[in-house]
Parts: structure tokens; sequence; C-alpha cells
């Protein structure tokens, strides 16, 4: 095991902040973004079904420069070292069931027939249980889980994060030609280094206090 | 700063899993949990807006078995060290948004008419521009940005947990007497320390490939 100290925790938790402006001369090492990569991929999901895609963009700047204007001006898209859009299945369909299962059965080398039961509860929780629409919902939510892991694990490395919810969905799958793919535009994130200039890095953080938001039974 | 390095990191993403089976005699030290709670109230959220309430359960042990019941007969519910179960705001009002205000405007020194562009914001934005089931699902989308950060400072601090999904969030939020309070069930996590007996702590992590789950633009 290589586990931190609750003091290192918190001086990273404390550390980051929704970063306004990138500087944009900055570039994450690949040997890190490499580790922030497989943070996403470890992301956990429910069922395990990762029913997500994680479009990066961090070479094609003309590409950049067109989400910025579905995000309402918003430079970190273009500035940021990475920013990674979080899509997800428009459904969930008997297929993506049987997909995962292959997965799994290759990895665990066992016979497919092992996992049939957790299949039938996939589907009947997921693929009959829930129409597209709630599908997508809950697609979005693990989308949620695996944007909480990223940003935590890039703070923990030093790597600044901007959560992006101020965007077009529906222009960005126009731009990155998602339409007709299967998944849709969730939610994004910028990853790189703060700007000396973002004056956001040195206002204090809001929150409220356990009291107010923790309830111990 | 205290950053980690990338090989610590995937260390301790690749020693988490999904535990079933808690060992019930192990309990989070004081220390540890304080640092883990923490990370529940620094997460980021939408416009900052924390629309949540973290109910822990670790001291009522007959709550704990009545919820199991709500959970499928998930013994992780009872057994793990502390329950988390994340509520959240069943809507978002104009007095949420004031509440608000006034946390940054007293943690940031200054007047409340400073904030007003960003109360403007977050009114049209939220208050006006979802209806109460959109609010509700912004707010959850939330919580599993909070759900992500916990299991991923729990993993670094060599805390075991378990996401919860598969409980009853209405007969959760009757439990737990949520009832009229403004605050629904969204999801839970447990926490605490695996079993030796655990099997899942021995199979293979089951995760898509690079090539399958990220797009390099």
């Amino acid at each position: 095991m290589a586990t931190i100290t609750p003091e290192t925790l918190l001086e990273q938790l404390h550390w980051r902040y929704a970063t306004k402006q990138f500087d944009a001369q900055r570039k994450i090492p690949a040997q890190v973004w490499s580790a922030l990569e497989q943070s996403l991929i470890l992301t956990p999901s429910s069922y395990g079904m990762q029913p997500w895609k994680f479009v990066v963009l961090n070479k094609d700047a003309e590409l950049r420069e067109r989400l910025v204007s579905c995000s309402w001006g918003q430079r970190q898209v273009a500035d940021s070292s990475h920013y990674v859009v979080f899509t997800v299945r428009t459904e969930i369909t008997e297929q993506d069931v049987d997909t995962y299962m292959d997965s799994i059965a290759a990895t665990r080398q066992i016979d497919k027939s092992a996992v049939e039961p957790l299949k039938k509860m996939i589907e009947s929780g997921i693929v009959r249980g829930l129409n597209a629409t709630q599908q997508q919902e809950w697609a979005s939510r693990q989308a949620y889980i695996a944007l909480g892991n990223f940003m935590t694990s890039a703070a923990l490395l030093g790597i600044d994060t901007c959560p992006m919810e101020g965007l077009d969905p529906a222009k960005y799958d126009e731009v990155l030609g998602l339409k007709g793919s299967g998944y849709a535009t969730c939610v994004a994130c910028a990853a790189g280094y703060r700007a000396a200039s973002d004056k956001y890095s040195q206002l204090a953080k809001v929150r409220y206090t356990a009291q107010q938001v923790v309830e111990n039974r």
C-alpha cells in the first residue's frame, strides 16, 4: 500500500479551486497525464458498467476554439493543457451489457455463464427498468463520479482543474461529431496549471461548516 | 504543496474495489475520519452551491440494521465503520441562494452587493431555469462528485469503500426522518476496512481499455 497522510490529502484539497485562468504555455507532462487518464478509466461505476467515453482535447487548437464559443466564451476550454469532455451513453442496450460481460469473462478468465446472474440483474434494472432518458441520466451520474475522482486525483498530483457545467451540450455534440454515435456530452473539465494572474486563486474557499452539512447519527 | 507521485495515486486506485464484506470490528480512527468528513465538505459543486447534507451513521446500530432491510439486505450498511448517506435538496429556492450568498460574503468579508451578479445567475439558471425534478437531479449530480471525491480520498488514506446505489431512497427517507426536511436520499457509501474473507478483494479489476473509452483529439 502507498497510502498518504490525512494532512497531505487535506492540504491538496484546500489547494485546489476552480481555476478560471490557465497558463496556456504549460503542458501536463506525459507521465502525469497518463496517470490522470488512468484515474478516469479506473473510476468506479454502477455495476461496473462504465457507460462513458472521455474525449480528451489537447492537440486540435482550432477545435478547442470552437468549443469556447459553445461554453459562454470561457477561455479554460482552450487555454488549459488538457480539456476532457465527459460523454455518456444515450441509452443502455442489451448489447452494452453483453460487451461488458465479455470484458468481465475475458479479464477474469471465467466462463460467460458465470456472469449470467449479473447480466440479468443489469438487464432488468437498467435496460428494461429505465427508459432512455433515465438511462442517460443514470449514466450522467456515473460520469460525475469520474469528474469527482478526476479532480481529486489531479489536485493530489498538483494539477489544477476547472469543472465545466456552463456549456451547451447539444452544440458540443455537434462540434465533436457525436450525433448518432450513441454518446452525448454530459459535463467537462479543464486541467493544467493556474496562471499567476488568476485572481480566483487568492480567494478564500467558501464552504458550509460540518454543523451545517454533516449530520452524525 | 504536498503533492504525491503518479505511482502512489495509481497504486491506491488499483487497490480500491467495491468492498462487499467489511471487518465489523475495525473502526476508522478519529483523525482519519475527520479528514474524510472534510473531503465531503470540500467537494466542488456547481456554482459552489453545495446542495447537500451528508448523514453519517456510525453509532446507532439499530438504525443501520433498519437501513440494511431497505438495501436489499446488503451487510455493508451495518458492518462498515462509517456509512454515509448522501442526501440532496429536493428543490433549490431563492432562500438557498441567499444563504449561500451570506456564506460567501462572510467568508470573504465582502459586501453582499458584490455577489449580486452571481446571485442573479444562479437564480436564473437554477431557481427559475429548472423545475423541482430537474433541480433535484442537478443536486444529485453534484452529490456524485462528492461520492467520487470521497472514494478516491478514502483509497488514498487506505480506507475501503463500497458505493451503494442498490437502496430504496423513499424508504431511506422514511427511516432517516427526511420527509418534509427539504432533503432526500440520493446515494450512499460504506467506509471502513475489508474483511479478510471478502472474496471480491481477490478478483481482477474489470475496466475497458484506453482505446475503448478515451478518444484523443
